[in-house]
C-alpha cells in the first residue's frame, strides 16, 4: 500500500502512538491501514470412503490436486464459505461435519481451515477454477501433485483419523 | 474503501470478469483491492479452576470485561497471537492448550478464535487496553457485564465443558 484508500494521499509506514507494529499511516486525514491474516477456508468432502479433490486451473499451483478452498468473504460464515467454495470450484453439494484442521501458515499470512462434509450425491463437475474432479481413495491420492502443503496435512490427518477410528481437531502451523 | 492503494487513483465497485461479487476495481491500474474477514484470536486462560478476564479500557465496550484477545498480525500464526494478547492486555504469560472455539460474526466480518491456556503465574497486570485484570471462579463471572457476545459463549462452553469432565472444539456463529 502506497496510498490512503480513504482520502488518495500517499501514506507512509511507521508504528502509530499506543502501537507496537509499523502501520500504513495518512497523514492527510489520519488513516491507519491494519493488513491482517486471511482465512482460506474448505472441505473435505467424502463419498464412500473416497475423498474429492480438484485439479486446479489457475496460478499458483496450476494442474496440481487441492481440496475445494477459498478466500472467506465479508458478510459469510466460515462453515457457508466451505459450503460455497465446495459448490464453486467442484460442483459439488456438501453436508458440513464439524471442523477438521487449522494451519498457520504466517510466510502467506494466511490461516487454512478445512470442515469435514458428506458429499450428497456424484453430481460434481469442475467449476472454472478447476480442470477436473475426483474422487480418490487413500491409495490413489497423487500425494506428489497435491498443491498445497495445509492440504497435504489435512489428507494425511483425514486418513490416520479414519484408520484409528474417530476424527479429531488438528491445529498446527507451517513454515 | 474509495481510493487506489497501489496508485491512489478513484477506485468504482463492480464484479471483475471471473468474479461473482462486487469489487473495489482501479481502472487507472488495475488493481483488485479484496475485502476479507478478519480473525480476532485469544486464550481462556485458567488457573485453579478460575478464568482471567480483563475489563476494557479502550471502545468498544468500554469498562466491559472480556478475554485477553484481538486481531492476528501479519507474520505470526494463530496460537502465537492469542499468547500476544494475553501478554499485552493481562500482563500475563500462558502455557496453550489446544483450540477452544471458533465463532463467526458476519455482521462485523470476523472470525473470533479462543484456545484453552494454563496461567503460568499470577504477575498479571493490565494493559494498556486494561483497565483491570482479574481471576474468576464460575458463580463470580460479570455475566451482565461481559464486552462480546463470543466471550460469554466460550466461557459458558469451557464451564459446561468442565462440569462433564471433558473440553471439545465449539463452532457456531453469532447474528
Amino acid at each position: 500500500m502506497k496510498y490512503c484508500s480513504n482520502c488518495g494521499s500517499p501514506v507512509g509506514r511507521r508504528v502509530p502512538p499506543g502501537d507496537s507494529l509499523p502501520r500504513y499511516v495518512c497523514d492527510a486525514c489520519g488513516s491507519i491501514h491494519y493488513q491482517n491474516p486471511k482465512l482460506v477456508v474448505g472441505a473435505v468432502p467424502e463419498w464412500d470412503g473416497r475423498l474429492l479433490l480438484c485439479r486446479r486451473a489457475i496460478e499458483p499451483r496450476y494442474g496440481y490436486w487441492t481440496l475445494p478452498a477459498g478466500f472467506m468473504e465479508n458478510g459469510e460464515t466460515a462453515a457457508a464459505a466451505a459450503v460455497r467454495e465446495t459448490l464453486e470450484e467442484a460442483g459439488a453439494q456438501i453436508e458440513l461435519a464439524p471442523a477438521f484442521s487449522m494451519i498457520s501458515v504466517p510466510a502467506v499470512n494466511q490461516v487454512h481451515l478445512f470442515y469435514r462434509a458428506r458429499l450428497l450425491d456424484l453430481e460434481f463437475k469442475p467449476g472454472a477454477e478447476s480442470l477436473e474432479v475426483a474422487l480418490f481413495e487413500e491409495a490413489a491420492v497423487p500425494w506428489r501433485d497435491v498443491a498445497f502443503r495445509t492440504v497435504g496435512l489435512t489428507l494425511k490427518h483425514w486418513f490416520a483419523d479414519r484408520s484409528r477410528g474417530g476424527f479429531g481437531f488438528h491445529t498446527e502451523d507451517v513454515n
